[in-house]
């Protein structure tokens, strides 16, 4: 598909228009839609809350009406307050945003993922007329996000549909490849002879330290520089 | 494990350690730790972006050292930017908060999730003394999130490890049971021959169908409506 526009209705802080277009240009979308926007010029709290998304997400954001974001785009509702079962349809079903960035993965229309105002969200009359509803999971004694923040989640969960590359550098790359682990824990043995580990205990701890390594994916660095260690002591021993 | 504490580091603006108390109560944390904090008086921009948690989880903040919090807590530090490679430790390796969820679940020891100041994060001195580096993969030509941004999507993703239950009601169980989405292929088979739809093109158009509600998960509700839409088309061709 082709990446979504993020559509705020109604919003009352600047502030906050600004925080979604960090999160945006943070995860990678570029195009914002504005629907009864406050204010926001250059000296608007938007731009100081924007980060470098003032310099492309937020000058280029378009304004629309309600009635042409519907009809140009299919539409993901966002709301903290679902219904709870099928007999009332405003608010249900509803997908998660985990749930969403796979089934919006196969949807070839314009999507506008779209957020409402900070008090009430977006309304029933508004939720009615938009196509899927979503939801973010949260404490169900406390489930409403400040509008700013369900933006940042959403579109970080949804990140897929709009990057390809992160910051992150490939860690698969770094891990110590099997031989070096295994030279590890052979001389893991040995050093527990040398240093009179109980005979009988000894395959215990190898096996506890096979765990411990198995779960940290040690890299090719860690391995020698334990590896190091381990004859620094030996050779003081001997 | 028991739930992880939030550790914020020499924040500046009161309004992001608010924030970042409204996503821990959003997500079901409690425990608020505070190194150099700003001034968080009840006047405060903390108890302005606070929500709820203003009765809770920042009034019970607790306040102190960064050499108390390390020697305290098994940390995990959260930075934007890691070393490229297994040359520089300091911020390598690295799990994002996903990874995290997993591995922390088997953590046995009191454990704080770390987030540095707005500008420079946590430094390298700093995350030299903590144990384990986080970071959230996003856009590799604007990785650097907002500190309350950051720290939300965090929390959200490792919701799992503070709270149990969501507000969303358990969708599995609203699903229409098989029985009644069959009832819909039959009828709709019915409703192909009744509107005289060409015989050869049928078994394709059934086809079509089924992936559609496939995808769709329909409700009871939902199904029943669609099988008293056919019903009155065919009482009105008849």
């Amino acid at each position: 598909m082709s990446e979504p526009a993020v559509a705020v209705v109604d919003a009352a802080t600047s502030g906050n228009v600004g925080t979604i277009a960090r999160a945006m240009k943070n995860f990678g979308f570029e195009d914002l839609l504005l629907v009864d926007p406050p204010y926001l010029g250059r000296d608007s709290e938007a731009y100081g809350f924007a980060g470098h998304a003032r310099e492309d997400v937020l000058p280029s954001a378009r304004e629309l009406s309600f009635e042409d974001l519907v009809a140009e785009y299919h539409t993901v509702g966002f709301t903290a307050i679902t219904n709870e079962d099928a007999t009332k349809h405003v608010r249900f079903p509803f997908r998660t945003p985990a749930e969403l960035s796979e089934s919006l993965a196969d949807v070839e229309a314009d999507t506008a993922l779209v957020f409402g105002r900070e008090r009430v969200g977006l309304t029933n009359d508004e939720l009615a007329r938009i196509d899927e509803v979503a939801s973010i999971p949260a404490n169900h004694e406390y489930p409403v996000m400040n509008l700013g923040q369900a933006a940042t989640v959403a579109l970080y969960e949804l990140r897929g549909l709009a990057m390809d590359e992160t910051q992150l550098p490939d860690v698969e790359r770094h891990r110590a490849d099997e031989e070096a682990v295994e030279r590890l824990y052979e001389h893991a043995e040995g050093f527990l002879a040398a240093v009179d580990y109980p005979e009988e205990k000894r395959e215990k701890v190898m096996r506890m330290l096979r765990r411990l390594a198995g779960r940290a994916h040690p890299t090719g660095r860690e391995v020698n520089t334990i590896l190091g260690l381990m004859r620094r002591a030996e050779n003081k021993m001997e």
